[in-house]
């Protein structure tokens, strides 16, 4: 299904893709070119112009600053898909032109290099990310190409993955290496299906059979006479074969670990290539490791990452909220990895995940002027401690501006610009709703055009319908998610008749019929705010609570419940109350729950005594956690005591 | 009170101070010389053989490695005060005249300057602990003149303290700098004290004022042509002021801030020289740096800092258990800080604080071997987080060998060496009775010879007694420590009778009288198994609850709970029962407690699920604080979830 096909009609997520579109992407291209007064400049435009020859000057930025003109492109791609502007598709082609000309006779493309290290290519992959600057690139010629039709950085980026295959590869003479950042991986994937070209499809199976094999490839590398690190922190240091998930081959991995965007993005090339080439024990990989990352190192809010040593994860069940990670580009990256897990194989438990990722980290990640960011993504936030513990200056209280490295408001971009492609997949005979996000979309059937139009209720309420239009009557299955977090029995009315015995495989309710025009389906989700708790084995969450109702994950803020969120607590029984209210984020579903908060006699000057019960009675205030942090800097928790 | 007229008997201590003689001290000479296997060479005795000329090579070990020499040297000092030892005393002899030996024409002193960077003398303070480790050298020396009468290394450590005299002050011509880690200041007035020259108490004196006026002496340092960071991690950085207390001038801190131990170590002479001096403003400033520490940011074991980060301070209420530092160093240089402010101005708190860090972190950081230690007193540990998470990497889930950086260990050593000096402070006509622990002492009061005998039966028991003998009767007042954690009223007896209103003052009950030979007082202190809470700001501490009895504070390890300590719970109405028991460790008073288990319906492959009340009763039990890790490594926690 093409993005220009889907159109997001949504009124809950109008909002956001029409933020990306119209503030957001604007917004970054003034970053790009610095022009973001109190932002960090990012240098990445100026870069490529110095590359290209057209402005002198020393390199800026990380080695990886190519990467977020990519992002931005890419972005700006998927947004011209849905949304044609004619303007800005003339700013794009203005930096497509740049980016060609700042590329190699031979192909080659990295102002890093270019700029700074001339004559050393490909003498570091561990650490200086051109691959994966490559990748990003490619990403981005594809989504262009697909909206716009136009060639010219695809045929570009054809040429730098042509480079790339003579220099890397099992041959004699060729580098049997691959990137310390995954990413190439999955675009040579994107590339190879736009083009058809499967020496492209060779290539990522190269880069993803070969990492972790023995002898190590960045262990080799180390050793290389004149090698040397490029960050401060590991001048020296053996490279840590597990942060770059190169410490067993991925084939035999069944454990997350290592930085969580790195693995993310190669789960996302696993799942490509397993599809691809129908490599079953790859995609049986596949499995193990989602399974490991969702059911055991994955929060609650979908974040994925617990700590910020390496923005890595830890080992199963170490979820700490305080200390947390869950950067904004792992979600994004697991979003990735499930979207490709249902195109390997549509399993509802994917797209719940995805779910839980978009509708709370990854929209939480910005806020509604589409100028400020989360990178790190904490479930428990003292605003002092932030300041003042060290072991916390990665959380930040309230969203930042811009980021020295800038990798996650772009990516969320082209997340957002592309949100229409996770929303549906289509098989043969089958198409396949995962998200109930409101959307039109053109899609065919035995060469038999078919509109569907979804309108959504969600998050708000759990109610979607979906209609068809067709010339013709048209066979084929829709399958229809069954959300893990119905409250009680999904009701599916099929034409105003209530649908029964229909079967249900992976969590998908199946309508398997010949479509007319004006058919209509409406789903009711019982959707009822709820306390969860965490597996006994998750410490950080013991003896607590969450309050979710269907896909949001909720938070108490300092602002609705007053300052020591720490000395709340709500028993499960007591039955949460949803209300729609007007806020100053426009109407929100906000939770109230009778609960507890300690209430001791005051405390004098010591700083212990003798225990003493006293609690009283408080109503608490729940509002959706992706709104957090949006009324200045105040405590914050989604986990909360159960006084049970 | 000299250290040679008091003996400890004690049944509880004597077998610590007995494990420091005969064990420690030894295994630490073995250490120093580089003579254990397993553990990481020290160098140190090393170094001094190559700085004399006596060996070729290289200096080893870290900058202030010569103070491990210096404070094994102390404490053998100490040790040989109450318990003399010929053969100890010629290895002590030998050190003593290899110390010499390395020591310059000009009375310098330091090994690393000497060996590797010689010419680069007080070139940079902030980093290189020269007068660090002078400071140690000096209370070595101290320590052996008052334990043995021999003079050699006093007299060479009085000229180096009058060398450095002619190097630092505020003449024209002199540095008017001080040392990044604070020590010198409190030697110096040691050294004062035993050989009453004036100078060395106005050189602690310059340090103390000196430090953190502007223009700020580590940014001039900085700043001078040539000057180079020490360590890896701040090559190039501006220094950290707070980090090194200098901050702004001592008299105005107010807040504990930076690395815990540097800062307990100045509070010690500031503590020093507002007695010496009459200075009023300063011990103004003392009394508020103690409120700071012990009423805003000390964890109820005793432990101070907060975050390994800079084994730093953070600040207010900011106690988390699992990432806490609580360096053993730190609590020792807290219990010399508590020890000046007792001689500056008897309050029972400083002794409460003092008997907690003794009979917790001090006496827990070591193994009953005497040959492992933990550096780091967490209050909860788990150990895969220990291995896994590398903000936890810090904390050590069982004691260790030795360290590369092992300044806890001799600092132990040297502390229970001299437990004799914490027992007791005099005033003219007062004898202050700050601890309960079993000892002989002999002081005079008007010439007359006094022989006091202490008996205590604490930890386990709040009971001690004191008898007097005496030649003819003789007047001074017995101030006796009534402990802040007595669950009821004091009951003290002399001769058997009940004492009834005698005045109580800052905590100390008076009897002033004509002592008689014979005389006894019997005190007995209610002491019962509490639960204790935080102040509600310890956010970390919310809803949890502490076992506290008497003096000690107790665990829960998993080694008697079973695994997930984070799954128990208890009310704070439980009885904890106590009983003696013989363990391993000899008789100890364990305390077991009715409380629950989080017992749920067993979880599936699931991460999260609907929140459901489930626990089963369960009986708890707690072992002291100070013998936690010692059965192989599990969980512990010291506060535990309150259900109420």
């Amino acid at each position: 299904m093409r993005l220009q096909d889907i159109r997001i009609t949504d009124a809950f997520w109008s909002s956001f893709t029409r933020l990306v579109r119209e503030t957001v992407i604007p917004y970054q291209w003034e970053a790009l070119n610095d022009r973001v007064p109190e932002a960090e400049p990012s240098h990445a435009i100026r870069n490529f112009r110095i590359a290209a020859g057209l402005e002198q000057g020393e390199f800026g930025g990380m080695v990886f600053q190519d990467s977020d003109v990519a992002k931005w492109l890419e972005a700006v791609g998927h947004s011209l898909a849905a949304h044609p502007d004619p303007e800005l598709e003339r700013i794009a082609d203005g930096v497509i032109d740049l980016v060609v000309a700042a590329q190699h006779e031979d192909g080659y493309l990295n102002t890093y290099f270019t700029v700074k290290e001339p004559g050393r290519r490909w003498t570091n992959l561990t650490d200086c990310h051109e691959l994966y600057c490559a990748g990003h690139m490619i990403e981005a010629a594809v989504a262009y190409y697909e909206a716009t039709g136009k060639r010219k950085l695809l045929d570009a980026m054809c040429r730098f993955a042509d480079h790339i295959d003579s220099v890397f590869g099992p041959e004699n003479g060729k580098l049997r290496g691959y990137d310390g950042h995954q990413e190439i991986e999955l675009a040579l994937v994107k590339l190879y299906r736009v083009t058809g070209n499967e020496r492209y499809l060779r290539l990522s199976r190269f880069f993803i059979e070969e990492r972790g094999k023995k002898p190590n490839f960045f262990l080799q590398e180390f050793g290389r006479p004149g090698y040397e690190r490029h960050w401060e922190g590991v001048k020296g240091k053996q490279p840590d074969l597990a942060y770059h998930q190169a410490h067993e081959p991925v084939r035999e991995q069944d454990t997350a670990v290592g930085h969580a965007v790195r693995a993310v993005y190669m789960y996302t090339a696993m799942a490509d290539l397993a599809r691809e080439l129908g490599d079953a024990s790859l995609a049986e990989a596949c499995r193990r490791l989602w399974r490991n990352v969702t059911r055991r190192q994955m929060y609650i809010t979908g974040g994925i990452g617990s700590t910020h040593h390496g923005e890595a994860f830890t080992f199963d069940y170490d979820l700490p909220n305080d200390t947390v990670y869950a950067e904004t580009c792992a979600s994004i990256g697991l979003i990735f990895f499930a979207n490709r897990m249902l195109r390997l194989e549509p399993k509802a438990e994917y797209a719940d995940v995805m779910e839980r990722a978009l509708y709370n980290i990854v929209i939480g990640s910005m806020a509604a002027d589409g100028k400020h960011y989360f990178y790190v993504n904490p479930l428990e936030v003292w605003p002092d401690a932030c300041r003042r513990n060290p072991g916390k200056h990665h959380v930040k209280p309230v969203r930042q501006r811009w980021f020295g490295c800038a990798c996650c408001p772009p990516n969320l971009a082209r997340l957002i610009a592309s949100l229409g492609g996770y929303i549906w997949t289509r098989e043969e005979d089958a198409l396949y709703a995962h998200l109930y996000i409101g959307n039109e979309t053109a899609v065919s059937f035995g060469g038999r055009n078919v509109r569907v139009r979804m309108t959504s209720d969600l998050p708000w309420e759990g109610a979607a319908s979906l209609s068809v239009e067709t010339e013709s009557p048209v066979r084929f299955r829709l399958a229809l998610r069954l959300p893990a977090w119905m409250s009680g029995e999904a009701c599916i009315r099929l034409n105003g008749d209530v649908v029964r015995g229909a079967p249900v495989r992976d969590g998908y309710l199946m309508i398997d019929r010949e479509w007319r025009s004006g058919d209509t389906v409406d789903l009711s989700f019982p959707m009822e705010a709820e306390w969860m708790e965490a597996h006994p084995d998750v410490r950080a969450d013991r003896g607590k609570v969450a309050l979710v109702r269907g896909p949001l994950v909720y938070c108490f803020e300092e602002a609705d419940n007053g300052p020591l969120i720490a000395a709340l607590s709500v028993s499960p029984d007591a039955k949460p109350e949803v209300r729609m209210e007007d806020t100053p984020w426009g109407r929100i579903g906000l939770i109230r729950a009778e609960g507890w908060r300690d209430d001791p006699q005051p405390f004098g000057d010591e700083l212990y005594r003798r225990a003493r019960k006293a609690k009283r009675p408080v109503t608490l205030t729940a509002i959706p956690y992706y709104l957090w942090g949006n009324r200045g800097e105040g405590e914050m928790a989604v986990w909360i005591r159960s006084a049970d």
